[in-house]
Protein backbone atom coordinates (compact mmCIF):
# COMPACT_ATOMS: atom_id res chain seq x y z
CA UNK A 1 0.00 0.00 0.00
CA UNK A 2 1.36 3.43 -0.76
CA UNK A 3 1.36 6.33 1.67
CA UNK A 4 0.69 9.53 1.11
CA UNK A 5 0.28 12.35 3.37
CA UNK A 6 0.03 15.50 2.56
CA UNK A 7 -2.26 18.37 4.85
CA UNK A 8 -4.76 19.99 2.10
CA UNK A 9 -6.28 23.00 3.08
CA UNK A 10 -9.03 24.62 1.00
CA UNK A 11 -7.62 27.20 -1.29
CA UNK A 12 -11.28 28.99 -1.38
CA UNK A 13 -14.93 28.70 -1.25
CA UNK A 14 -18.17 28.28 -2.91
CA UNK A 15 -20.44 31.55 -2.38
CA UNK A 16 -23.65 30.86 -4.90
CA UNK A 17 -27.44 30.19 -4.86
CA UNK A 18 -27.88 27.15 -2.18
CA UNK A 19 -27.72 27.99 0.74
CA UNK A 20 -29.24 24.53 1.93
CA UNK A 21 -28.57 20.88 0.78
CA UNK A 22 -31.53 19.46 -0.36
CA UNK A 23 -32.23 21.90 -3.12
CA UNK A 24 -29.18 21.38 -4.66
CA UNK A 25 -28.69 19.58 -7.61
CA UNK A 26 -27.54 15.72 -7.76
CA UNK A 27 -24.86 16.97 -10.34
CA UNK A 28 -23.42 20.01 -12.18
CA UNK A 29 -25.16 21.31 -15.20
CA UNK A 30 -28.30 19.95 -14.21
CA UNK A 31 -29.55 23.24 -13.39
CA UNK A 32 -27.85 26.00 -15.48
CA UNK A 33 -28.51 28.69 -14.22
CA UNK A 34 -27.50 27.80 -10.86
CA UNK A 35 -24.65 30.41 -10.67
CA UNK A 36 -22.02 31.18 -8.00
CA UNK A 37 -18.24 31.88 -7.91
CA UNK A 38 -15.32 30.85 -6.24
CA UNK A 39 -13.95 33.11 -3.86
CA UNK A 40 -10.50 33.24 -3.56
CA UNK A 41 -8.30 35.47 -0.81
CA UNK A 42 -4.93 36.92 -1.66
CA UNK A 43 -2.78 37.97 -4.56
CA UNK A 44 -1.18 35.05 -5.31
CA UNK A 45 -4.50 33.40 -6.73
CA UNK A 46 -4.60 36.24 -9.29
CA UNK A 47 -1.47 35.14 -10.42
CA UNK A 48 -2.42 31.35 -9.95
CA UNK A 49 -5.32 32.23 -12.44
CA UNK A 50 -3.49 33.09 -15.14
CA UNK A 51 -4.65 32.05 -18.78
CA UNK A 52 -7.58 29.84 -16.91
CA UNK A 53 -9.94 32.73 -18.93
CA UNK A 54 -8.69 30.62 -22.30
CA UNK A 55 -11.52 27.69 -20.59
CA UNK A 56 -14.98 27.52 -21.07
CA UNK A 57 -15.42 24.99 -18.07
CA UNK A 58 -13.77 24.35 -15.32
CA UNK A 59 -12.68 20.86 -12.93
CA UNK A 60 -13.81 21.96 -9.49
CA UNK A 61 -12.17 19.67 -6.77
CA UNK A 62 -13.89 20.44 -3.29
CA UNK A 63 -14.50 18.67 -0.09
CA UNK A 64 -17.91 17.26 1.03
CA UNK A 65 -19.08 19.35 3.95
CA UNK A 66 -19.81 16.04 6.09
CA UNK A 67 -19.78 15.62 9.59
CA UNK A 68 -18.09 12.31 9.62
CA UNK A 69 -16.53 9.37 7.30
CA UNK A 70 -18.93 7.18 6.23
CA UNK A 71 -17.41 3.74 6.82
CA UNK A 72 -20.47 2.36 4.40
CA UNK A 73 -19.29 0.31 1.38
CA UNK A 74 -22.83 0.64 -0.04
CA UNK A 75 -25.72 3.15 -0.40
CA UNK A 76 -29.05 3.29 -1.53
CA UNK A 77 -29.33 5.85 -4.35
CA UNK A 78 -31.88 8.45 -4.33
CA UNK A 79 -32.65 7.43 -7.96
CA UNK A 80 -33.63 3.79 -7.17
CA UNK A 81 -36.18 5.04 -4.13
CA UNK A 82 -33.95 3.24 -1.66
CA UNK A 83 -34.53 -0.01 -3.19
CA UNK A 84 -31.40 -0.75 -4.55
CA UNK A 85 -27.87 -0.83 -2.95
CA UNK A 86 -24.88 -0.02 -4.59
CA UNK A 87 -21.13 0.50 -4.02
CA UNK A 88 -20.02 3.79 -3.02
CA UNK A 89 -17.82 3.79 -6.01
CA UNK A 90 -19.94 3.61 -8.35
CA UNK A 91 -21.93 6.85 -6.80
CA UNK A 92 -21.09 10.40 -6.76
CA UNK A 93 -22.37 10.67 -3.04
CA UNK A 94 -20.62 12.64 -0.54
CA UNK A 95 -20.02 9.85 1.95
CA UNK A 96 -17.31 7.93 0.51
CA UNK A 97 -14.10 7.17 2.25
CA UNK A 98 -12.20 10.79 1.22
CA UNK A 99 -15.05 13.01 1.14
CA UNK A 100 -13.81 14.89 -2.07
CA UNK A 101 -16.02 16.05 -4.44
CA UNK A 102 -15.73 17.21 -7.90
CA UNK A 103 -18.49 19.60 -10.42
CA UNK A 104 -17.27 20.36 -14.01
CA UNK A 105 -18.40 23.50 -14.17
CA UNK A 106 -19.14 26.71 -16.98
CA UNK A 107 -16.74 29.53 -16.03
CA UNK A 108 -17.84 33.00 -16.88
CA UNK A 109 -15.82 35.32 -15.83
CA UNK A 110 -12.68 35.83 -13.84
CA UNK A 111 -12.19 39.49 -11.90
CA UNK A 112 -10.26 40.43 -9.13
CA UNK A 113 -11.33 43.49 -6.69
CA UNK A 114 -8.88 43.95 -3.67
CA UNK A 115 -6.43 40.89 -3.48
CA UNK A 116 -9.73 38.86 -4.09
CA UNK A 117 -10.02 37.09 -7.40
CA UNK A 118 -13.51 35.97 -8.10
CA UNK A 119 -14.11 33.24 -10.80
CA UNK A 120 -17.60 33.47 -11.83
CA UNK A 121 -19.29 29.97 -12.32
CA UNK A 122 -22.37 28.73 -13.52
CA UNK A 123 -24.43 25.16 -13.63
CA UNK A 124 -23.05 24.33 -10.21
CA UNK A 125 -23.88 21.80 -7.09
CA UNK A 126 -22.41 22.83 -4.47
CA UNK A 127 -23.86 24.26 -1.14
CA UNK A 128 -23.09 27.95 -0.21
CA UNK A 129 -19.88 27.72 2.09
CA UNK A 130 -17.87 24.42 0.33
CA UNK A 131 -14.37 24.75 0.57
CA UNK A 132 -12.27 24.62 -2.75
CA UNK A 133 -9.17 22.44 -2.88
CA UNK A 134 -8.50 22.90 -6.36
CA UNK A 135 -9.12 24.06 -9.83
CA UNK A 136 -8.75 22.65 -13.13
CA UNK A 137 -8.76 23.80 -16.50
CA UNK A 138 -11.57 21.38 -18.65
CA UNK A 139 -9.77 19.90 -21.20
CA UNK A 140 -12.41 18.36 -23.68
CA UNK A 141 -9.70 16.07 -25.53
CA UNK A 142 -8.56 14.50 -22.12
CA UNK A 143 -12.27 14.57 -20.18
CA UNK A 144 -14.85 15.13 -22.60
CA UNK A 145 -15.72 10.95 -23.80
CA UNK A 146 -18.50 11.19 -25.71
CA UNK A 147 -18.71 7.02 -26.38
CA UNK A 148 -18.73 6.75 -22.74
CA UNK A 149 -21.95 4.66 -21.57
CA UNK A 150 -23.34 4.89 -17.98
CA UNK A 151 -26.15 2.25 -17.74
CA UNK A 152 -29.18 3.52 -15.66
CA UNK A 153 -27.06 7.01 -14.79
CA UNK A 154 -28.84 9.26 -17.13
CA UNK A 155 -30.02 12.36 -17.05
CA UNK A 156 -32.98 12.77 -14.81
CA UNK A 157 -36.73 13.01 -15.37
CA UNK A 158 -38.03 16.04 -14.90
CA UNK A 159 -41.58 17.23 -13.86
CA UNK A 160 -43.27 20.13 -15.90
CA UNK A 161 -43.81 23.14 -13.62
CA UNK A 162 -46.46 25.74 -13.01
CA UNK A 163 -47.29 28.97 -11.00
CA UNK A 164 -50.03 29.85 -8.98
CA UNK A 165 -51.15 33.11 -10.01
CA UNK A 166 -49.57 34.64 -6.54
CA UNK A 167 -46.31 32.79 -7.48
CA UNK A 168 -46.19 34.53 -11.04
CA UNK A 169 -47.05 37.91 -9.94
CA UNK A 170 -43.68 37.25 -7.56
CA UNK A 171 -41.84 35.98 -10.27
CA UNK A 172 -42.10 38.74 -12.38
CA UNK A 173 -40.33 41.00 -10.16
CA UNK A 174 -37.17 38.74 -9.89
CA UNK A 175 -34.24 38.70 -12.29
CA UNK A 176 -34.79 36.62 -15.36
CA UNK A 177 -31.85 34.22 -13.97
CA UNK A 178 -33.56 33.92 -11.08
CA UNK A 179 -36.77 32.66 -12.80
CA UNK A 180 -35.26 30.10 -14.59
CA UNK A 181 -33.25 28.82 -11.60
CA UNK A 182 -36.22 28.60 -9.11
CA UNK A 183 -37.78 26.49 -12.29
CA UNK A 184 -35.00 24.25 -12.69
CA UNK A 185 -34.61 23.54 -9.48
CA UNK A 186 -38.86 22.47 -8.97
CA UNK A 187 -38.06 20.60 -11.99
CA UNK A 188 -35.45 18.50 -10.49
CA UNK A 189 -37.66 17.64 -7.74
CA UNK A 190 -36.14 19.58 -4.51
CA UNK A 191 -37.10 16.98 -1.80
CA UNK A 192 -35.05 14.97 0.58
CA UNK A 193 -36.54 11.60 1.32
CA UNK A 194 -39.01 12.08 4.46
CA UNK A 195 -40.92 14.99 2.31
CA UNK A 196 -41.28 12.58 -0.58
CA UNK A 197 -42.50 9.96 2.03
CA UNK A 198 -44.89 12.50 3.83
CA UNK A 199 -45.96 15.29 2.78
CA UNK A 200 -47.93 17.31 -0.12
CA UNK A 201 -46.77 20.45 0.33
CA UNK A 202 -42.83 21.11 0.66
CA UNK A 203 -40.84 24.28 0.81
CA UNK A 204 -37.03 24.58 -0.19
CA UNK A 205 -34.81 28.02 -0.31
CA UNK A 206 -33.31 28.84 -2.83
CA UNK A 207 -30.98 31.62 -3.04
CA UNK A 208 -32.83 34.44 -0.38
CA UNK A 209 -36.06 33.04 -1.40
CA UNK A 210 -38.79 30.07 0.37
CA UNK A 211 -40.72 28.41 -2.15
CA UNK A 212 -43.62 26.31 -1.38
CA UNK A 213 -45.24 23.75 -3.87
CA UNK A 214 -47.12 21.11 -4.22
CA UNK A 215 -46.42 17.64 -6.73
CA UNK A 216 -49.74 17.10 -8.78
CA UNK A 217 -48.88 13.93 -10.70
CA UNK A 218 -45.84 14.56 -12.45
CA UNK A 219 -46.13 18.46 -12.53
CA UNK A 220 -44.96 20.49 -9.69
CA UNK A 221 -47.49 23.01 -8.60
CA UNK A 222 -45.67 26.46 -7.20
CA UNK A 223 -47.90 28.32 -4.37
CA UNK A 224 -46.18 30.79 -3.48
CA UNK A 225 -42.16 32.43 -3.26
CA UNK A 226 -41.52 34.06 -0.08
CA UNK A 227 -38.27 37.01 0.21
CA UNK A 228 -36.56 35.03 3.45
CA UNK A 229 -36.05 38.06 6.28
CA UNK A 230 -32.97 36.46 7.41
CA UNK A 231 -30.75 37.50 3.84
CA UNK A 232 -27.20 36.92 4.91
CA UNK A 233 -28.44 33.31 4.37
CA UNK A 234 -28.68 34.04 0.65
CA UNK A 235 -25.80 34.42 -1.46
CA UNK A 236 -24.05 37.66 -2.28
CA UNK A 237 -23.03 36.74 -6.12
CA UNK A 238 -26.57 36.67 -7.49
CA UNK B 1 -12.72 31.35 4.58
CA UNK B 2 -14.08 27.72 5.15
CA UNK B 3 -12.39 25.33 7.41
CA UNK B 4 -12.21 21.92 6.26
CA UNK B 5 -9.94 19.19 7.59
CA UNK B 6 -10.19 15.32 6.87
CA UNK B 7 -7.13 13.09 7.06
CA UNK B 8 -7.38 11.56 3.29
CA UNK B 9 -5.66 8.26 3.23
CA UNK B 10 -5.06 6.12 -0.01
CA UNK B 11 -7.46 3.72 -0.44
CA UNK B 12 -5.43 1.92 -3.05
CA UNK B 13 -2.11 2.60 -5.74
CA UNK B 14 -1.97 1.97 -9.49
CA UNK B 15 0.08 -1.02 -11.01
CA UNK B 16 0.58 -0.12 -14.28
CA UNK B 17 2.97 0.08 -17.30
CA UNK B 18 4.86 3.28 -16.29
CA UNK B 19 7.41 2.86 -14.01
CA UNK B 20 9.71 6.05 -14.44
CA UNK B 21 7.78 9.85 -14.48
CA UNK B 22 8.92 11.03 -18.41
CA UNK B 23 7.56 8.42 -20.32
CA UNK B 24 4.59 9.06 -18.67
CA UNK B 25 1.65 10.79 -21.10
CA UNK B 26 0.78 14.15 -20.01
CA UNK B 27 -3.23 13.36 -19.98
CA UNK B 28 -4.99 10.61 -19.87
CA UNK B 29 -6.32 8.81 -22.88
CA UNK B 30 -3.29 9.74 -25.27
CA UNK B 31 -1.88 6.49 -25.21
CA UNK B 32 -5.20 4.29 -25.40
CA UNK B 33 -2.81 1.04 -24.83
CA UNK B 34 -1.54 2.15 -21.58
CA UNK B 35 -2.77 -0.38 -19.28
CA UNK B 36 -2.94 -0.72 -15.36
CA UNK B 37 -5.01 -2.20 -12.52
CA UNK B 38 -6.10 0.09 -9.70
CA UNK B 39 -5.48 -2.29 -6.18
CA UNK B 40 -7.54 -2.53 -3.82
CA UNK B 41 -6.89 -3.99 -0.55
CA UNK B 42 -9.73 -5.96 1.44
CA UNK B 43 -13.04 -7.12 1.58
CA UNK B 44 -14.67 -3.97 1.95
CA UNK B 45 -13.63 -2.44 -1.55
CA UNK B 46 -15.81 -5.52 -3.59
CA UNK B 47 -18.96 -3.95 -1.68
CA UNK B 48 -17.61 -0.34 -2.62
CA UNK B 49 -16.96 -1.18 -6.53
CA UNK B 50 -20.78 -3.03 -6.73
CA UNK B 51 -22.37 -1.54 -10.00
CA UNK B 52 -19.12 -0.29 -11.20
CA UNK B 53 -19.10 -2.27 -14.28
CA UNK B 54 -21.93 -0.73 -15.21
CA UNK B 55 -19.78 1.93 -16.27
CA UNK B 56 -17.41 2.25 -19.15
CA UNK B 57 -15.15 5.24 -17.93
CA UNK B 58 -14.04 6.30 -14.37
CA UNK B 59 -12.53 9.09 -12.92
CA UNK B 60 -9.61 8.66 -10.76
CA UNK B 61 -8.99 10.86 -8.17
CA UNK B 62 -5.35 10.42 -6.78
CA UNK B 63 -2.31 11.90 -5.23
CA UNK B 64 0.72 13.42 -6.91
CA UNK B 65 3.51 11.53 -5.73
CA UNK B 66 5.80 15.21 -4.97
CA UNK B 67 8.46 15.85 -2.75
CA UNK B 68 7.12 18.90 -1.23
CA UNK B 69 4.29 21.42 -2.24
CA UNK B 70 4.82 24.19 -4.39
CA UNK B 71 4.19 27.45 -3.68
CA UNK B 72 5.02 28.78 -7.09
CA UNK B 73 1.42 30.61 -8.41
CA UNK B 74 2.58 29.80 -12.29
CA UNK B 75 4.65 27.44 -14.32
CA UNK B 76 6.39 27.51 -17.96
CA UNK B 77 4.25 24.41 -19.46
CA UNK B 78 6.33 21.96 -21.91
CA UNK B 79 4.02 23.02 -24.25
CA UNK B 80 5.17 26.46 -25.54
CA UNK B 81 8.95 25.21 -24.75
CA UNK B 82 9.70 27.56 -21.42
CA UNK B 83 8.73 30.93 -23.01
CA UNK B 84 5.35 31.37 -21.21
CA UNK B 85 4.13 31.07 -17.64
CA UNK B 86 0.54 30.32 -16.93
CA UNK B 87 -1.19 29.81 -13.69
CA UNK B 88 -1.05 26.59 -12.14
CA UNK B 89 -4.71 26.27 -12.24
CA UNK B 90 -4.96 26.56 -15.80
CA UNK B 91 -2.62 23.68 -15.98
CA UNK B 92 -3.04 20.20 -15.06
CA UNK B 93 0.64 20.35 -13.72
CA UNK B 94 1.37 18.00 -10.67
CA UNK B 95 2.56 21.16 -8.86
CA UNK B 96 -0.19 22.38 -7.12
CA UNK B 97 -1.00 23.94 -3.74
CA UNK B 98 -3.31 20.87 -2.75
CA UNK B 99 -1.22 17.87 -4.54
CA UNK B 100 -4.68 16.03 -6.02
CA UNK B 101 -4.82 14.76 -9.65
CA UNK B 102 -7.61 13.39 -11.74
CA UNK B 103 -7.56 10.94 -14.35
CA UNK B 104 -10.62 9.76 -16.86
CA UNK B 105 -9.86 6.33 -17.92
CA UNK B 106 -11.52 3.94 -19.61
CA UNK B 107 -12.40 0.83 -17.22
CA UNK B 108 -11.86 -2.79 -18.76
CA UNK B 109 -12.52 -5.09 -15.94
CA UNK B 110 -13.36 -5.46 -12.20
CA UNK B 111 -11.92 -8.80 -10.40
CA UNK B 112 -11.73 -10.04 -6.89
CA UNK B 113 -8.98 -12.57 -5.72
CA UNK B 114 -8.31 -13.25 -2.30
CA UNK B 115 -9.86 -10.20 -0.56
CA UNK B 116 -8.04 -7.91 -3.14
CA UNK B 117 -10.16 -5.70 -5.77
CA UNK B 118 -8.64 -4.98 -9.11
CA UNK B 119 -9.69 -2.72 -11.56
CA UNK B 120 -8.39 -3.06 -14.52
CA UNK B 121 -8.10 0.25 -16.91
CA UNK B 122 -6.43 1.78 -19.71
CA UNK B 123 -5.60 5.09 -21.08
CA UNK B 124 -3.45 5.90 -17.82
CA UNK B 125 -1.11 8.58 -16.84
CA UNK B 126 -0.55 7.86 -13.66
CA UNK B 127 2.81 6.03 -12.50
CA UNK B 128 3.50 2.98 -10.96
CA UNK B 129 2.99 3.18 -7.35
CA UNK B 130 0.47 6.31 -7.49
CA UNK B 131 -1.89 6.56 -4.07
CA UNK B 132 -5.47 6.62 -5.42
CA UNK B 133 -8.24 8.53 -3.08
CA UNK B 134 -11.16 8.29 -4.68
CA UNK B 135 -13.23 6.74 -7.80
CA UNK B 136 -16.13 7.92 -9.03
CA UNK B 137 -18.33 6.53 -11.96
CA UNK B 138 -17.77 8.82 -15.37
CA UNK B 139 -21.87 10.06 -15.87
CA UNK B 140 -21.73 11.14 -19.14
CA UNK B 141 -24.46 14.04 -19.43
CA UNK B 142 -22.91 15.93 -16.30
CA UNK B 143 -19.20 15.17 -17.18
CA UNK B 144 -18.58 15.05 -21.24
CA UNK B 145 -19.23 18.38 -22.88
CA UNK B 146 -19.11 18.78 -25.98
CA UNK B 147 -19.20 22.07 -26.23
CA UNK B 148 -16.66 23.08 -23.98
CA UNK B 149 -13.43 25.27 -25.74
CA UNK B 150 -9.94 25.01 -24.27
CA UNK B 151 -7.73 27.63 -26.27
CA UNK B 152 -4.13 26.30 -26.71
CA UNK B 153 -4.89 22.79 -24.81
CA UNK B 154 -5.55 20.40 -27.59
CA UNK B 155 -4.13 17.23 -28.67
CA UNK B 156 -0.80 17.20 -28.91
CA UNK B 157 1.32 16.74 -32.36
CA UNK B 158 2.63 13.28 -32.64
CA UNK B 159 6.11 12.12 -34.05
CA UNK B 160 5.98 9.54 -36.79
CA UNK B 161 7.63 6.03 -35.31
CA UNK B 162 10.19 4.04 -37.46
CA UNK B 163 11.55 0.82 -36.27
CA UNK B 164 15.69 -0.19 -37.12
CA UNK B 165 15.23 -3.59 -37.95
CA UNK B 166 17.08 -4.81 -34.37
CA UNK B 167 13.43 -3.06 -32.77
CA UNK B 168 11.38 -4.52 -35.29
CA UNK B 169 12.69 -8.00 -34.72
CA UNK B 170 12.30 -7.53 -30.76
CA UNK B 171 9.12 -5.73 -31.00
CA UNK B 172 7.66 -8.79 -32.86
CA UNK B 173 8.47 -11.12 -29.62
CA UNK B 174 6.00 -8.36 -27.74
CA UNK B 175 2.60 -8.99 -27.11
CA UNK B 176 0.10 -6.76 -29.52
CA UNK B 177 -0.45 -4.40 -26.17
CA UNK B 178 2.59 -3.50 -25.95
CA UNK B 179 3.93 -3.18 -29.35
CA UNK B 180 0.92 -0.64 -29.89
CA UNK B 181 1.99 0.98 -26.45
CA UNK B 182 5.57 1.80 -27.41
CA UNK B 183 4.76 3.43 -30.61
CA UNK B 184 2.22 5.40 -28.65
CA UNK B 185 4.59 6.59 -25.62
CA UNK B 186 7.84 7.18 -28.49
CA UNK B 187 4.87 9.24 -30.46
CA UNK B 188 3.98 11.80 -27.96
CA UNK B 189 7.71 12.50 -26.65
CA UNK B 190 8.77 11.06 -23.70
CA UNK B 191 11.71 13.34 -23.28
CA UNK B 192 11.61 15.76 -20.05
CA UNK B 193 13.66 19.35 -20.58
CA UNK B 194 17.31 18.34 -20.29
CA UNK B 195 17.24 15.82 -22.69
CA UNK B 196 15.47 17.95 -25.50
CA UNK B 197 18.46 20.41 -25.34
CA UNK B 198 21.32 18.11 -24.77
CA UNK B 199 20.87 14.40 -26.52
CA UNK B 200 20.35 13.50 -29.86
CA UNK B 201 19.38 9.88 -28.52
CA UNK B 202 17.10 9.26 -25.20
CA UNK B 203 16.24 6.49 -23.65
CA UNK B 204 13.38 5.78 -21.57
CA UNK B 205 11.88 3.13 -19.64
CA UNK B 206 8.53 1.07 -20.42
CA UNK B 207 7.08 -1.67 -18.75
CA UNK B 208 10.32 -3.45 -18.06
CA UNK B 209 12.27 -2.35 -21.14
CA UNK B 210 14.47 0.44 -22.20
CA UNK B 211 14.29 2.15 -25.59
CA UNK B 212 16.41 3.61 -27.53
CA UNK B 213 15.77 6.20 -30.05
CA UNK B 214 16.62 9.28 -31.92
CA UNK B 215 14.58 12.12 -33.30
CA UNK B 216 15.11 12.94 -36.84
CA UNK B 217 12.61 15.71 -37.90
CA UNK B 218 9.78 14.41 -36.82
CA UNK B 219 10.55 11.36 -36.98
CA UNK B 220 11.13 9.27 -34.23
CA UNK B 221 13.70 5.86 -34.86
CA UNK B 222 13.88 3.07 -32.34
CA UNK B 223 17.22 1.77 -32.38
CA UNK B 224 16.73 -0.97 -29.64
CA UNK B 225 13.78 -2.58 -27.02
CA UNK B 226 16.16 -3.96 -24.41
CA UNK B 227 14.63 -6.34 -21.39
CA UNK B 228 15.86 -4.55 -18.15
CA UNK B 229 17.42 -7.49 -15.84
CA UNK B 230 15.54 -5.96 -13.03
CA UNK B 231 11.98 -6.78 -14.07
CA UNK B 232 10.79 -5.95 -10.57
CA UNK B 233 10.49 -2.36 -11.50
CA UNK B 234 7.92 -3.46 -14.22
CA UNK B 235 4.44 -4.02 -13.62
CA UNK B 236 2.79 -6.55 -12.33
CA UNK B 237 -0.75 -6.23 -14.71
CA UNK B 238 0.73 -6.65 -18.50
Amino acid sequence: MSHWHHALNPIGYIDGCFPKKYATPRQPGLAPHAEGRIVLEGAWFQAACRGLEEFSHIIVIFGFQIESISTHATIRPPRFAGKKRIGIFASRSPHRPNPIGLSIVRLNKIESIKNITYLSISGIDMINGTPVLDIKPYVPYADCIPSATASWAQEPARFDVQMSSEAEATLLTLPENVRHLITEIISLDPRDGAQKKNDRTSVFTLLHYDITWTLQGTTAYVESIHLLKDVDSGPRSL
